[in-house]
């Protein structure tokens, strides 16, 4: 089994990191297409391995696979949930989770309700989101909540973080990779501002070297999801 | 409750038809974005039964306010499930058909397992594809298997076709206008040789007039998936 949680040992991360030399701890190693093949997601775990990825983000049909071949080490599985629409009604998103906890997955990158935050139904978001974080909570596992920025106004966006955090989600998270945009520092920043310290921020969608890695540190962000990280590892190095 | 099916009351439109003077007929009207708010759907509902078309086509948090809004027509409610990826296990695709029927759905949109087929795993692309046709046939509906073509050889489309056929599938789908391209004349064509002249095919993505929605016909389509289904009758009348 993987371990309970991804989080990073050094708690400072959380809040506004320093040291960012070793960007790997930061990096989510992800592969979400559609047409992903068994092959590709041996190497992305063989590569998680040999770069000390915080975690693999995967679609559900690979989380099996996956915690097969991490089993014994530290990478987390993080699992996409009601992805990347977030248009799936609240059981089945809960139950996407629950059967991806089973298969061993420990982090959960679900999409909010979009529409429903755009129609100013904030109780729908809000209850959405804890039906995952129920369960997540429950088996010690982490929880980010995709807001998919890149839909949503300034105002929209701060509303939904907050939403987020009075669910128990564990983190919040720009993009989806997706939608019509991916991470920006404005949007970072703005999270950041409105979760205050503790709570997780992702920043994904777009972010293809260490130097768009660490501006995404230094804006608030704590975890890096990105489909380049040896790329970005390796040029930070 | 919606009518148990939406086939075209004329059974030559499965075959080639020749008329295709009322387009409306072979209209799914579609709107699967992500931040699609509940006044769009009320919208779509509406201009469904204004113009008769074949289906209103959604993702699930919308079935039950469209099967409310199309009570005593006779538009069916078409509802995506694994959408647009595929890559959910088919335990969670059978229970969003599930639920989905209950909210009031009885036609099914599904994404194959690309990634499966892609690795050769065809007894796994198929068992998927049974796990939500065992439902919609028990419930008198349709299960339409998008394939996405654009991610396939078109070795891989034939084989995708042949067992969506197998699987017990009423329909193949082109695309789900979220992938890397939309519906081909092409792709209909080669869809249409291999399944036969008993199935249906459903042209998506990118169908944006009504000289491409009768060209779709024409090359085998028995259904055009459309948000600019307005468009395309007001084009044609």
């Amino acid at each position: 089994m993987p371990r309970c949680t991804s989080r990073p040992t050094d708690e400072s991360i959380h809040i506004m990191p320093i040291a960012t030399q070793n960007l790997a701890k930061y990096i989510d190693h992800t592969a979400l297409k559609a047409d992903t093949t068994a092959d590709q997601i041996d190497k992305l775990c063989e590569e998680a391995v040999q770069f000390g990825f915080a975690a693999v983000c995967l679609n559900p049909v690979w989380v099996r696979r996956a915690a097969d071949r991490l089993r014994d080490t530290d990478i987390a599985i993080a699992c996409v949930v009601g992805f990347p629409l977030g248009a799936n009604v609240s059981r089945v998103k809960a139950l996407e989770a629950e059967q991806a906890l089973q298969d061993g997955a420990i982090e959960f990158d679900m999409v909010m309700n979009v529409g429903a935050l755009k129609a100013g139904n904030h109780d729908v978001v809000r209850d959405d989101i804890a039906a995952v974080t129920e369960i997540t909570r429950e088996a010690g596992g982490l929880c980010k909540v995709i807001i998919e920025a890149a839909l949503l106004t300034d105002e929209e966006k701060r509303i939904a973080c907050r939403l987020a955090q009075e669910a128990g989600a564990d983190f919040v998270k720009t993009s989806t990779g997706f939608g019509p945009g991916g991470a920006t520092l404005h949007d970072v920043a703005l999270m950041r501002e409105v979760v205050g310290p503790d709570m997780g921020i992702k920043a994904a969608g777009g972010i293809k070297t260490a130097e768009q890695a660490r501006q995404m540190i230094e804006a608030g962000a704590t975890r890096i999801g990105a489909s380049a990280g040896v790329q970005i590892v390796t040029e930070s190095q």
